[in-house]
């Protein structure tokens, strides 16, 4: 993200702002930028919500986040009363046509309002299209108004659509800002660079050259206080059909022609395109879903899904493993491994580029397979494993090592939040980072045949314990192609 | 090189043993491989020489270069006596054969010898010749009578025929080991494992990917003491026909068969055979000879290589950079520049394989070319430098960066100097890193046009301040080609 170009002043208006996102994510963000002085005292952050807070009581809230949320040493308390002159709060149903609208109204009447509007959907999915209706109802979308929707957009290709569809009505695509957060993170982004800067790269980033690849996106958090979401979703709806998918098209898109927003989403959109369809015995052999179960970690008892949930029986997965191929020149036969998971072993996501082992040798022992890592997080960088001659022996005798970076390290700077530049990216209007209508369903598309199968039970639950790295039927599928997970690769 | 692998006892007679070679690094070669137990007890080091010495002064001498080259914390005073126990010394001129070899043949007889026996020849080379015939005369010469031939081999391809001819009537070709100590440095064997264990190397190593090849061997160093030999001898000759030319061949070579050691050489006279001669106008266009000169350092004047030598005039180069061309499909078009120098900024030996850059673009500026930096000494090493995503800014501006590996702080090992390992694979019997007689030939075959043109004064000697990178017409070579030397890359 860019951290030093100055804003216009603008207007954020946030429904759901009493939700955990807010305080946790969206405000650190606008506050670490706040503080690099992108952010103009003239902008305004306008929470909503159904509670009856006053701007104080709304204030006190967010103050709390910043203190929880924000790094110790970038809090600087006169910088944290500055921002909370710009914050204000309206309590507001946005679903609801006969809500307190002309409060919010009032804030932009006689010139008050500054020229870029910015609404965020921090609600349930199911009341963008309310929403919109009742902006438009209400006369507060101009020309200039974005909007940003959170995750999930929609459970299925249908409700998809069905919310595509209502925005659409009122807002031109572009205007349209659909968030992955994964898209903010630095290191996928990275992948551009590395990928379309680097020919030393690109001569080998396909087929000819690559065995297969690996996403990963591991948690060891449960489920927590998102239980009831949660159950509803499960893993494919709330990981794998929008982060890993636009984790795995940055990978795999071909070059794009220029990196306009919607040049680079085109190249996306060809991949979630050639995504080959899963058939019933596909499913059967190519994915597994599993659910974590308690276990003792140092005499202590971590609790399992359903103790998490407060139900006794749940058919939702917590973890999932996927064996995706792409029909295109440059991927034809190379699988693509998703896997994500909650109460796994360690959190990290990264990419992993396992290339081809050479099919000759000459040395003593057969030389590994090299291997690029790009860690999203934690420790975001890149390493390359390498053959090397084992120093203390002959030259027929080689040793596995890696060169490697570590970028917070290498660069001595705080990794921004993927919210900061995401955001950012809105106030400037550049989409690019932001999920195009057709990528969504495109996405669907694909997900929905495995949803169903899973719904006639082709792939059965299986169960890991809390603190694993998942169910034996996630080792095996790899296996029987003779592949290994990352963390199992000997170096 | 192998520090384990224990040997059986051998006798080892040095020719020339009062030279500064012995002291300085052959004994302390054979002291740590002593100490890491390769080197039995009832092995024999003989020293002989002109100098009537007894054995006690000859000890004496061994054992002053050992405190001073040595590692100090390698100096163990008992492992050193031990050690000096192994030393004995026989006043002998080898050229002449009437001079005191019945006091070296009583040290083989009634069984006293060990089965293995190595002549390290360090005297002066037009010698070689003589003492093989002494030593065939003298009946000194068993089967598995091996003899080490310090470079360089002749002055010139006649000379080079000349002594290979005399050498080769006593001895098969597989018992003559012509020492090259590039080739004992761990970072140029590491270049096969580099190649050819690393399919991601190996698939981008040819003219597509790479753009230009640099082999740098810079010393900070005058001529010191060797000014005598070295006036008559050059850095072409002294550095470029031996060294440089090897390291190249490691470079350049097709896969070999196998890591025996005449499938190794075979691909390197391949890769000899292959440089395209020198034409008068290619001497004139891509050769450079430079001499240094004096300067002033921290106030204290640095001698140049006239007041070194102590004449009034010399048309020696002390510099050289060679644009070499080699005539393979691999290799066609990709310049190979070599360059050596004494008084140079700064002590380093290393391999620069410049990868050509991106022929399009997306980003705000032209990302800059790959480079894989194997580094020789000092540091010995990879990095291959990258472009990345500037972390302050947006996806569209990059940064270089590099991965990197340090060898000797990443495994925390001592690492060996080059004579250890050569020494020890002429005990073990394995010629894989020494010089065959093809190759010191078809070497010289390639050099000598060079010698022959400047001899012309094709190219004039030019000049260049000590502590200086070389003779501006050094960068203007690359210069021309939109090339540019290491040192002077921005990252």
């Amino acid at each position: 993200m860019e951290q030093t170009q100055a804003y216009a002043p603008f207007d954020i208006i946030i429904f759901g702002a009493t939700g955990d996102l807010t305080a946790r994510k969206l405000l650190p963000a606008l506050y670490y930028r706040y503080l690099d002085k992108q952010i103009p005292p003239q902008t305004r952050i306008i929470g909503t919500a159904r509670s009856p807070l006053t701007d104080d009581d709304f204030k006190k809230r967010i103050h709390d986040g910043l203190v929880e949320f924000v790094q110790e040493s970038y809090q600087d308390p006169e910088n944290i009363r500055n921002f909370l002159n710009l914050i204000s709060y309206v309590s507001l149903n946005g679903a609801e046509a006969d809500s307190n609208w002309p409060e919010l109204q009032a804030k932009f009447e006689h010139n008050k309002a500054n020229d870029i509007r910015i609404f965020y959907f921090a609600t349930a999915p199911r009341l963008y299209g309310d929403i919109c209706d009742n902006l438009a109802l209400k006369k507060l979308i101009t020309p200039t108004t974005r909007i940003i929707l959170e995750k999930p957009i929609g459970t299925s290709l249908k409700t998809a659509e069905e919310i595509n569809q209502r925005v659409g009505k009122h807002f031109p695509e572009n205007n349209i800002y659909r968030i992955d957060h994964y898209l903010g993170k630095e290191t996928v982004q990275n992948v551009i660079a590395l990928r379309f800067a680097n020919p030393v790269f690109e001569r080998l980033w396909n087929s000819d050259a690559i065995d297969y690849v690996q996403i990963t996106a591991a948690e060891t958090v449960g489920v927590g206080k998102r239980g009831g979401y949660y159950d509803g979703a499960g893993a494919l709806r709330d990981m794998v059909q929008n982060h890993l998918l636009q984790v795995l098209c940055m990978v795999a898109m071909d070059p794009p022609i220029s990196l306009n927003a919607d040049d680079l989403r085109n190249e996306k959109l060809k991949v979630l395109r050639s995504l080959k369809p899963m058939t019933e015995q596909d499913i059967k052999n190519n994915t597994v879903r599993g659910q974590y179960t308690s276990c003792v970690y140092k005499n202590e008892k971590i609790p399992g899904y359903l103790e998490d949930l407060g139900k006794d029986q749940s058919n939702t997965e917590t973890f999932i493993t996927l064996k995706a191929e792409i029909n295109t020149a440059r991927w034809g036969g190379v699988p693509f491994y998703l896997r994500t998971g909650k109460r796994l072993a360690k959190k990290v996501s990264e990419i992993i580029i396992q290339f081809k082992p050479s099919a000759w040798n000459l040395f003593a022992t057969p030389p590994k397979a090299n291997r690029l890592v790009i860690r999203i997080q934690p420790d975001e960088g890149v390493s390359l494993s390498l053959q090397i001659k084992d120093p203390q022996k002959t030259y027929t005798n080689l040793r596995s090592t890696s060169i490697n970076i570590e970028f917070p390290t290498a660069f001595h700077i705080r990794y921004p939040d993927s919210y900061e530049g995401l955001l950012m990216d809105v106030v400037k209007g550049d989409p690019i980072l932001f999920i195009r209508r057709d990528e969504v369903e495109a996405s669907w598309r694909w997900i929905e045949p495995i949803l169903d199968g899973w719904a006639k039970n082709l792939t059965p639950l299986t169960y890991y314990k809390a603190g694993s790295w998942g169910p034996q039927e996630a080792l095996d599928l790899l296996d029987r192609a003779n592949h290994v997970w990352h963390e199992n690769m000997t170096e």
